[in-house]
């Protein structure tokens, strides 16, 4: 530590994302990326942005993009935010929403950044305990709390909560922000931006990185009524005026709009992660019943973290959480029909 | 203001930028930007970079892009610190390196979005007003502080302060950490960054949004010694682990590696400058002494909000700040040839 730092610096546990190695030939099955590139509308929208209009700002309010996203989901463009990557749309989220005397509540087995943003903004939380299905049960989340939030499907264990139980939880959760974080949402659940409308307490948080294949892009929005939007809106602006570039705008809008796309390469990555489910089955693993676009999988006898070594040997990359109730398991991105056969073949050879 | 929100929200009161108005056929000479677009071969680097890789995450640590940026400046990429635009940098800055006890220091005509992030950290500041010539005297920095910040070339006056003058001050200011904010340095200032090895205390912020012509891009840094670094990283990997995106990152890589361009569109605007200082002497005007892409002037008789409106009914934006001291200057950016001789034209019938 240096006398130079802020005071809480020293203290920060920063958040470790999956390694983006620099290998060639690896098979990259590590950080849920979609194993098809973006729309080729998206690539000639970009090539048309790259012009002589880069030496201007970007629209700070980001209008036209907040529009294609309202559009998608029928919605106001008053309901929608957006910013660079949903991390950064959450980590406004817990500074201008979660930041109350009551800690916020957030599941045990969880997205390992939502402790990361409490340090941050110095906010208090309780992890709440996945039942033994490692399923969210609403019922858990009745203590007093300065807000509410998870992944659904959660991650990494890929369980999908009804929209039934969501409801349930914000019925009776009128106090304080449930969001709902749908990273994932497209690969097999239904998303709560229809709940929008009837839930002033109720903010949804989706990214293009995955189903819209542009992790590269770094573009994440918010929906929620007019009222939680201006709060985050309030502090973006108090932190970085045009968080969202020209190009990805350019490209976010062309993403949005091209809804055949979007469903085409979701319905593949579904095809593909029920042949990866059954050939891990076959394989002698446990695998937890996933929406996403990853399985979670324990295998029966053989130790995760074992053959998490030996897929790497194999120039095959998989994430393993060393963490309490989730050792066992491997968080398997699913890849490409190719890339899912040599996962398969190789995993034969391990256990 | 909300039950949901955060407390210290409402206190915001944001940042505004200046406006990025839709209309065709302006002349927008308001926010600063390169009259002249991006080199060609940054151009040439986002459409190979627009491709089906952008499913995959950008590298977290911005390593070719940060070498790019060391390599320019002549020091090791440790140095070097890279985020979404020089708003987040700074952002980062504050709240990494400016939270202590005693309160930081600024000139009372300066940046706007300090005194913002200072409302969003909850960090106390004291305002030290520029010198009668309306530049800083670093003679004025004398009281305890938590740290000091200033541009340089100052915005929105462009009076640039002389390296000696920041030696000066870094020499005698030893306990906090000073920033210079280099966002117009290139064009005709001398930067700090040459200091960087012998002072600790140094951090030098710089953006790709002007001098380089990529403010659609939102690529800025900071250079200072590895312990500094450290901090901004460890508060940017608690935030956000991927600010800057991969086609802004092969767009600043190329923008770096092109020095002629740069030098060439650098050397451009400052003879242009020239001409517009000259013509708006010739009108009578009082013209500060600038080193950036922008002068700030004030008429010996005509009332400043009466020029820019004037100015704007003919189609011309301009900056106009209704504050203390400067409510009869205009903040004029440099425009291309011709721009500015319509800005000079249209003055003409207003003065």
């Amino acid at each position: 530590m240096s006398r130079f730092w802020s005071g809480f610096v020293k203290e920060l546990d920063p958040y470790v994302p999956g390694e983006q190695p620099k290998l060639a030939n690896l098979t990259k099955l590590n950080t849920n990326e979609n194993p098809y590139g973006p729309s080729p509308k998206v690539i000639e929208a970009i090539r048309m942005a790259a012009s002589d209009r880069l030496r201007l700002y970007p629209d700070p309010t980001s209008a036209e993009l907040r529009q294609a996203i309202a559009d998608f989901y029928q919605i106001d463009s008053a309901y929608v935010f957006v910013g660079n990557g949903s991390d950064e749309v959450l980590g406004h989220v817990f500074n201008a929403l979660f930041r109350h005397e009551a800690p916020i509540l957030f599941p045990d087995i969880s997205y390992s950044f939502y402790p990361v943003y409490c340090q941050l903004y110095q906010i208090s939380f309780d992890k709440v305990p996945l039942n033994d299905a490692f399923e969210i049960d609403v019922d858990n989340y009745s203590n007093t709390n300065g807000g509410i939030i998870f992944p659904n499907p959660n991650a990494p264990t890929g369980c999908l909560l009804a929209l039934s139980d969501i409801e349930k939880l914000l019925r009776k959760n009128t106090d304080s922000v449930v969001v709902i974080d749908e990273a994932y949402i497209d690969f097999g659940g239904e998303s709560a931006v229809s709940l929008v409308k009837d839930y002033p307490n109720l903010l949804v948080v989706q990214t293009m990185s995955k189903s819209r294949s542009l992790a590269g892009l770094r573009i994440g929005y918010a929906i929620g009524q007019p009222e939680l939007i201006e709060a985050l809106v309030r502090v973006k602006d108090s932190f970085n005026s045009y968080p969202v570039d020209s190009l990805a705008s350019a490209a976010g809008i062309a993403a949005m709009k091209d809804k055949a796309y979007f469903k085409d390469t979701c319905q593949a990555v579904i095809d593909e992660r029920n042949k990866v489910v059954t050939g891990l089955q076959e394989l002698g693993f446990d695998v937890l019943p996933s929406a996403a676009n990853f399985v979670f999988a324990s295998h029966k006898q053989a130790k995760a973290a074992d053959i998490a070594a030996g897929l790497r040997k194999e120039g095959i990359i998989v994430r393993h959480f060393n963490k309490p109730r989730i050792e066992q398991f491997l968080r398997i991105s699913i890849g490409t029909a190719t890339e899912n056969q040599q996962l398969l073949s190789v995993m034969d050879t391990l256990v």
